[in-house]
């Protein structure tokens, strides 16, 4: 059935960010609409955002295109330029390698939900604005370093 | 801005289908968002249904995964199966090569619309469910014929 029954879709919490980071991912909740549904070539998340959650810490992506629209609330696209308040049906995109870092907030006192699109790769690097991180994706799985490449220490662990 | 403005995306009515079938199209409005947000690797189309519109003849595509989720209004989807409902959040997925035709259609009294999501590959092929046609997409563009590839004659030219 080509509906995705959202019942019957685990909803996914808690995130794989290292140490203390981790705990700032608190109120965000997902579901693998894309997987669910049989499809391959790109992922969909619906993300759900309680009041004062993110999406994401600030980042930006190499390899992968992104975009997401707008499904439920009032949310706030965060980037190198400041603040853009989002409405149901509002769309955003991020090209791969632009270099502009993002990621959502709810800003607001109600719930809100956006669907995420990205294309599936097999390997990507993700960096962090707002932190001395970047993420590293390979066949292997997720691995978490300072920009230099070398391991991250202190409260971030 | 990573935010795309709906005001400056142009509207695009009308279709590419051949003949009398292009009629069938009337009062379906897409504006192309992800071609709007400079992604390349997926298209991103943002299609509103007047009531009675329909988003596509019915159809199944080779090899592109095909993911769309309901922004505004009360959508149908038709496949193989019948009518499904769909409301704003509700997603449905349509992975490469499931020859399950589907398409969108209208039947409430209000607008509705869906943001729907491809893969861009080099070359695809659709196949029409309901019509002895498909069509063919390459680097010079699409090509309507009927199913054994011969030219369309008849009430569709």
């Amino acid at each position: 059935m080509p509906k995705i029954d959202l019942s019957a879709v685990p909803v996914k919490t808690g995130s794989a960010y290292p140490g203390a980071l981790s705990a700032k991912m608190d109120g965000r909740a997902q579901q693998r609409v894309g997987d669910a549904g049989g499809i391959t070539q790109f992922g969909a998340n619906l993300v759900t955002l309680a009041p004062g959650a993110l999406s994401s810490l600030r980042h930006w992506h190499e390899n992968q295109d992104e975009l997401l629209v707008v499904t439920a609330g009032e949310l706030t696209l965060v980037d190198d330029h400041g603040d853009t308040p989002l409405r149901v049906g509002d769309c955003a995109a991020f090209p791969a390698g632009d270099t502009n870092g993002h990621h959502i907030i709810n800003k607001s006192s109600q719930d809100g939900q956006f669907l995420v699109v990205g294309t599936h790769t097999e390997t990507e690097t993700g960096w962090y604005s707002d932190e001395d991180m970047k993420v590293t994706i390979d066949a292997d799985g997720f691995s978490f370093t300072r920009k230099d490449g070398t391991p991250l220490k202190g409260e971030e662990n």
